[in-house]
């Protein structure tokens, strides 16, 4: 498999692909009828399909079999602070997708630069990801909400916040257990403020370091979710 | 500190900023005669100093007190493919600098669909990597070289080659030793050709896999050299 296609509603009846995958199949790959294409709905399934009608605009296919991805023991949910440059926000969906993550949050924090994100594009661009991957499950991306708000309302069984200090906290690759439902808060550029970080170790979040490197905020969310896989690995 | 400067040369007695360097010191920073700076030489020093004269072209400086880096008892040497698009190898190089890395080489391979890069600019980044992310040894970067002429020269106790296959070969994070000095070929989109996979076994890489996923080759770079900073934490 070298293309994978993406219909959500696939199981809904749904047997064609949106516009402008249809255009990649008909267009780009020049797909025909009798051909086989995979298509997954992002909810774990894969479906090996065979195309009926190739038209740029709807292309009809009908499945052929369904196959459904592993089931994993651990379960990653990262809630990060959009960068100054939403390139870099951006790039660290892409990646932690790549890598392997199951939720993705925006916060605003009390040193944000940044308090608004692309959420549209940010879905487009998980989703692109998740095909290039050749991933069956799509991450779930949420919108931003404050941090305070944020942290009241979620639940996950270890909950973790980066915060580099001089006190060298535990780090995650030590502290976070195999097959965990984890959540990890990555600060802006200056960092959660010691209020913030009071608040989050009050509702039950422990302190973290990253590894001995001063990182950016994208590099340190896409450590974060590589070091949770390897644990797991 | 917040901020660090660069000059490869002090050690010779150069004890002056670039004019690139001079200018952030003197314009943006707004730097006078007796602040205190710091500064690398990119070999393990952190140097102290007081400027003296903050000119804009040449900003000069007294040396005040010097400090090593505490010495690490790993190295991290990756060889990779340059991506079609060069954003991407750049991305590489200056995420696998804030996480951790000693030396980068390129290589062009039977698939690669880029055999060029832009040295001069790679390595500038580098420097700018080093410095954001307040390290004070600078990574070697190398010039591209073919693969076979490469894994000729090459010197590393532990050699692995990074290859995607279903006879899910051993994976880096378990097989490669604590304090090592280690070599990690990251291949093209295409990967390596089976001539290249063999031609690297009889040189003495063994072929690890780098976790369940379909990594790019940038990502591929970066997840090797974070699973060896890692596993050395």
């Amino acid at each position: 498999m070298k293309n994978l296609f993406y219909q959500p509603a696939i199981e809904s009846g749904v047997h064609y692909l949106d516009p402008e995958e249809s255009r990649h199949a008909a267009k780009v790959l020049r797909k025909k009828t009798g051909d086989t294409i995979h298509v997954t709905d992002g909810k774990g399934n894969l479906y090996t399909c065979s195309i009926t009608e190739p038209r740029p605009d709807k292309c009809a296919f009908t499945i052929q079999s369904i196959e459904q991805e592993a089931k994993k023991s651990f379960r990653i949910h990262i809630a990060i602070a959009p960068t100054k440059n939403p390139d870099r926000i951006e790039w660290f969906v892409e990646k932690a997708i790549e890598v392997g993550i199951d939720e993705i949050s925006f916060i605003e924090c009390d040193n944000s630069e940044r308090t608004s994100i692309k959420l549209e594009r940010i879905k487009k661009l998980a989703v692109s990801a998740m095909k290039q991957s050749l991933k069956f499950s799509s991450a779930k991306i949420n919108s931003i909400k404050q941090l305070g708000d944020f942290i009241k309302t979620v639940t996950a069984a270890e909950k973790y916040i980066a915060y580099v200090d001089q006190s060298n906290p535990d780090q995650l690759a030590r502290v976070a257990n195999p097959s965990g439902d984890y959540l990890v808060l990555i600060g802006p550029e200056g960092d959660f403020s010691p209020a913030e970080l009071g608040l989050a170790i009050e509702t039950g979040f422990k302190k973290v370091a990253l590894g001995p490197s001063r990182l950016r905020t994208e590099t340190a969310g896409l450590v974060a979710c590589h070091t949770l896989n390897l644990i797991n690995l």
